[in-house]
């Protein structure tokens, strides 16, 4: 399906700033941009670059007074998302080079700390995708959504005490299980078509029988419109913007994903 | 300034054919994209990566027929080219690791064959900025530029040998020369503002005084209005496509960069 | 100084076991790797790969019984540690990119919940070096060393609570609290001359003044001697071997540093 | 099989010369390091960095007198090298990315020129391994083996018209073959234990079926006893020494490889 997206963040900077901003889509495997945007109002100089996991990444200073960052995009991407019930567990000698970083714990997801709840939810599970997708049935149905709950990300333990939160609280929560059984599973953050109440997305994407799969715990169906900006570790890879100096975060953000026509 | 750029490519392709492209400008140190387009008719599935460069490289099979590429991008670049007259030489003990393989000689700049001539041209001159700017200049006043004149590439020692070229063939014999003064130089596709007659165009960089400094043996002033759209040793790394099975030309190539209102 | 380092590493595996090692140092700019053995008993098939931190990492996969990893090496490295008092600080927005990474929180330098107490503990410091310097000093003299007290890793916002730890916990915290003053830091994993008890050793390194610059709160003096083995964000990123499925632990280990003649 | 290889290079240097060297071999999916030496008599600082390719590479600055260079190693490789008759040849659109940039032409293998010459030789081959095989063969028996021919590399045109060429000639002629039938091919330098005179030696990989397979066009035999020091596209990229300012060629190089008990 061809989707519109747009993200626009309004700032009050009250300083000079610091950005380093992850809002622009790339074309991969799995998804093709058409056309994209990115504008600054006012405009200031701006330079990317292509980080360790192949986002692009922005960075700029922005100036005090009104800041206002726009990008949207005209994207293709998959109108359903891949599944492979039965797909197998890779064993980790015979992972790609590449993979094995996202066996790590990292910030958010303390894997190393998860290795019996992991066992005990997927007790009855063959080993790889179906693994996987015990555990997102298992968030699904333990953890509740609550949009706006964590303003500041909490790491997988506090998701767990917690069992409520955002997005991102549920991937966490679902790779740092996932790492935990030896299986290579990475954050994704973007838009999702149809979401509700809108707004930037974020899922997870595990590897089993030689590919990468979606994930996504805050949904109850398995839809397509998935459209990818930025891929990591967990959030602290993937941070639309991370500024520094005194705290900034936006006064307005407002996100659309509309369906185009053929 | 600003600039709307656009490059659109017509094949008419007779079977499958595989294609590897570089038509997406990308925001770096020197430029930004504030938007773009990158449509395909017919539409046909296209990935995306990064080669070694850098550079944003596109994958596709096109199907037979009619095929057309439309690329347009908006785009901020500088008003005018830095100089740095003087500017010394880098011994090559302190090049940057990143940079040492611009000193290699390449398909189509045999700069283990330069070493003679080069010192000749630059035999008045400072180790540095000064011997690259004496190459430039010696480039423009020794070489005719002939438009079309190669529609396969040459390299460097043919074109000192035929002593006329286009822009791809100025840049791959300043290239030869400059490295085989141990000057890290690499080539450089895009557009230019203001070209005649309008179309892609390549020219050099050479790393002086630890930085990038453009040169364009082709034009007789200094201009801004450069716009990169990738970056390699030459017209090898640098092709704007590939296409492997039996040789496809495009029958038509239009090519516009247009100056904006600010 | 010249040093001879040796590691030996014994398990004893109970079923086929996949590990992921670091143990083989590499030349860069701070040493040189003269000489170097990396043994295994028995010997099985075994990989390398260079991973995002440019670390060389050995992949095998040891089969059940006694299993023995025995490495050493001649390596020359620096007489002293390089010291910048008053090194000022690198605003981000000039900080090269490859660096941007190392001011990003990490699974055990929590750093996005440290910036209050790194503010208290530097307060009088310039920004930069000294204030690194402040928070080597505040560790050495806040946080007990009590060798083998933990045995699994624990988080900087765990040391802190408990204020004591192994070297790993120093590193740990001085990075969080750094990281939390925009000072791009990094965890070195290595070797120590003249360390009691000898073991493998852990340090920090922070960006400042635009170079790379040794911190240690675990040794009261600033002496040479240090072997770097790896580099990464933190104990994640730079274990010396993580291994896959049931738990293993090594049942002995030999670290020896002895200095050559020259 | 074991093998102990060792590389002695012995210069007079008549100013301080910058080189950057490809010496030591590095453990990978094909052959294990488990021990070397690198000696530079007398010692000078020496810094470590790896390139594109993946190759360990050392810089230094030689000072004005005798400068000898000593490299040793104690490495597993295979007994044999893998043949796969009938491998498939991969279409364009399915190798991956990090494969592509073999397929295009450089410095000394102007594949460019030569799909006429690549389509004839291999006219009655099935697409794939078995037209790399017919293209071995046909250097085999048209182009003759002359030790110390060509003191500095020539290019595959070059070598096709000479009809006489070094391990170095061989391998560049079967890469430009190679990647003209869009066959991804590298070049490999390194050692092979027997080659007589024993020095060291060059060969060619190309893929297929999805790995890289092994070929020498200057043996009859396919034997064992590969150690690889570096790949690259050419001879360019896989200088065994770079060295920069007034030409210098060693006035002595000492190669052996001898086999070890197991």
């Amino acid at each position: 399906m061809w989707l519109q997206t747009s993200c626009e963040l309004k700032f009050s900077i009250s300083c000079h700033t610091p950005f380093v901003l992850m809002l622009r889509p790339r074309s991969g495997a799995q998804q093709w941009v058409a056309s994209e945007e990115y504008l600054l109002y006012p405009n200031v100089p701006a330079f990317e670059f292509t980080d360790d996991f192949g986002n692009l990444c922005q960075r700029l200073v922005a100036k005090p007074g009104e800041f206002t960052i726009y990008t949207s995009a005209k994207i293709k991407t998959a109108d359903s998302v891949n599944q492979l019930p039965g797909g197998v567990f890779v064993e980790v000698q015979n992972l790609p080079d590449s993979v094995l970083k996202y066996l790590l714990p990292s910030r958010y997801c303390e894997s190393d700390r998860f290795g019996d709840m992991a066992t005990e939810i997927t007790a009855s599970q063959l080993p790889g995708y179906d693994q996987v997708a015990e555990i997102e049935r298992w968030l699904y149905n333990n953890v509740s959504f609550q949009p706006g709950s964590s303003p500041l990300p909490v790491s997988a333990t506090e998701v767990n005490q917690q069992k409520f939160g955002v997005c991102r609280d549920f991937a966490h929560l679902g790779i740092a299980l996932c790492r935990s059984l030896s299986i290579p599973t990475r954050m994704v953050v973007g838009y999702l078509y149809g979401l509700q109440p809108m707004e930037l997305h974020a899922w997870f994407e595990a590897y089993v029988a030689g590919n990468w799969y979606t994930f996504d715990a805050t949904q109850q169906y398995k839809n397509g419109g998935y459209v990818a900006i930025g891929y990591g570790r967990d959030a602290a890879d993937v941070a639309i913007y991370n500024q520094f100096g005194p705290p900034v975060v936006p006064n307005e953000q407002n996100v659309r994903v509309d369906l185009l026509p053929e």
